[in-house]
């Protein structure tokens, strides 16, 4: 691993994991989520508000910040977290998934994936060694390699062809970040390297089909990274599907390494996640939810908006001693985000994100005490998908 | 006054004054900038951020209140103060200079002000005693008479006839106002009182014609309330035009009241007027310009999407001790409000705010070691209007 990197296992339950990662920003308790800051900053809230709710690892979008302010701008200003005020641990995505996102203003081939911009149209390209180099320069603690996300249903050949191309491709970002620290062939002078002691994951495709997760598994292993992630999941699937292919995948990933499910998901996602082996976790559900008025609580979920809360004096949940909770009501909440109030959208977005990192919080007691069972039934009556 | 309204002064300089106003939420010193929060939240802050940026008292906006939650569900919730979770010191407005500013949606007769709402259209009448109810239900520690608001420049004629109409509503806010502390006839069991506690103040008018100010002061001053304002002023009129109204006027209010200038104004402005003996002032701009991305700095206003900030790694005021310019550059509030993020409404506010509250402690220090005039000067160098 990079010297600054580590992982360890302090207790299990069944497949799930309580442990600690130690990266060069700081240790994070898992299983861990990582509340998503896209451009910079996690939407409504800063910095001091993230330590609050007990945020120990945020992410940021590799697309967004290279595009604006720019990873060139990112690097003379210290790198991300001198430039976003958060001096606590950073996880970076590789901005494929975004590219792919474009749709028709995308087209990807061996080099990488082309695409226009979704603020001026200009033209990009965003290869393997591209990837790596903006991440260098941004300087999370953790990279993500450049993979290709298929959309879904696809036939089991294009899967099967996407799969490999996502391995040929991780090969080229680990070539690439081995040269940048130094570890490997290539000059790579031109390139500012922020944080010295960045780590970079792999990425398991494989879609839904068993056989290719296991292909992809392999083949990502045998590159070698400091560890790994499940891409993929969660793009329109069914639940039981995401279970079963995380079940299946989770398993194959070094039992030494964390283990982390991108871009999932709702709290019973996350507890059945964990008991199949998955140690970190990001989703936008928890802020994006927040400004449209949906809060996550220990009574299941709540569309603030509803008449019936225009006289509720009760705080959004009984249960959570976040600030929002502490201080207003439901009453005051359905005001603000009925008046377009800037502060709805503050006010929710701290109160989800407690409720996500307390959730992870009792997710890590549970596996101690040996209760994630108990905590899981809990939370599939309360979030089970319609 | 009422048993909870005091006021009393600690040190002058000139005609400027420094104090404390007892209310029934709590002291505040004098000189004293009101933060506004229209809708029952000042914009982009929470209470907190309130307390933290040293705010002591803030302002409310009955038209907006009354027809949105409605100021019966407010009594309801118990009063402003508890459905805010602002337990420190308020004051309202009377609504009316919201209704005036509808324009064509409003017509002002002897009864009150009819207009439609902006909301859905519907259609409301103001009057003085409906003003003087709904601040009763709403409970701030201080009440506005509702007052005429002239549009300026106005023929002498009709600034006399609207400063006498401002007269006979303020008469009739004081009755109800009285009848619904029991201290005056009328019956008034219908109207829930949240705050026992509060005082009334009132507004004198008279444009800019300085025997109209006077004779409006006459008026005010018979009826007799626990406190006065100075209305119609930073509505278009030049400067000097404002602080020669000003120093008319003050020195008619009476010497043991606080005076409160209404909607003023920049920094400069506030000293300005101070030094003719104002002690509280509200306005819109420090919230307003900072969601539009205007700061206020120790060197001037600052334009923060301009480009030369793009990497500028300095504080955006490096003579402020805010959490923003603790923890942010200018170059990361210039990508937060370029990028349209949340963030920047907020950490720009708390900025603003905080360079407001510190500018009214210098004005309070400079009374007691009676320098304002030093400090005027340093102002009116950064602050004069183009």
């Amino acid at each position: 691993m990079a010297p600054t990197f580590s992982f360890r296992v302090l207790h299990t339950d069944g497949a799930a994991r309580c442990g600690e990662m130690t990266t060069s920003h700081g240790v994070v308790q898992t299983p861990a989520f990582m509340p998503v800051g896209t451009r910079g900053a996690v939407k409504g809230v800063t910095p001091r508000d993230l330590r609050e709710v007990g945020a120990e690892i945020i992410l940021g979008n590799t697309y967004h910040l290279w595009l604006r302010p720019g990873d060139g701008l990112i690097a003379r200003l210290g790198g991300l977290h001198r430039f976003t005020g958060w001096d606590g641990p950073i996880l970076t995505d590789s901005g494929g998934f975004q590219a792919f996102s474009l749709g028709e203003k995308r087209a990807i081939t061996e080099d990488g994936i082309r695409f226009r911009s979704h603020l001026d149209g200009s033209e990009h390209l965003l290869t393997p060694e591209g990837a790596t180099e903006i991440q260098a320069r941004l300087g999370p603690d953790i990279a993500m390699v450049l993979d290709e996300c298929l959309a879904q249903p696809a036939p089991d050949s294009a899967v099967k062809e996407s799969t490999e191309r996502s391995a040929r491709w991780a090969r080229r970002c680990r070539d690439r970040f081995l040269a940048l620290s130094g570890r490997g062939p290539g000059s790579c002078s031109e390139v500012a390297i922020t944080n010295p002691g960045q780590a970079q994951f792999g990425i398991v495709q494989g879609g839904t089909v068993p056989e290719l997760r296991t292909l992809s598994a392999e083949r990502t292993l045998a590159i070698g990274f400091e560890a790994y992630a499940i891409g993929g999941l969660s793009v329109g699937e069914r639940a039981d599907t995401m279970y079963s292919v995380v079940g299946h995948t989770a398993p194959q990933l070094p039992a030494d390494r964390p283990r982390y499910l991108m871009g999932v998901g709702t709290p019973l996602d996350i507890v059945e996640a964990v008991s199949r082996g998955i140690d970190l976790f990001d989703c936008v559900m928890p802020t994006r939810n927040a400004r449209n008025g949906q809060l996550f609580t220990s009574e299941g979920r709540l569309t603030i908006k509803n008449a019936r809360f225009a006289d509720d004096q009760g705080p959004p949940d009984p249960s959570c001693a976040c600030y929002t909770c502490r201080t207003h009501s439901r009453a005051y909440l359905r005001h603000l985000f009925v008046s377009g109030e800037i502060g709805a959208a503050v006010l929710n977005t701290i109160h989800n994100l407690r409720f996500y990192l307390d959730t992870m919080a009792r997710v890590r007691h549970a596996i101690v005490f040996g209760t994630l069972e108990t905590l899981r039934q809990s939370l599939q009556a309360m979030f089970s998908r319609p």
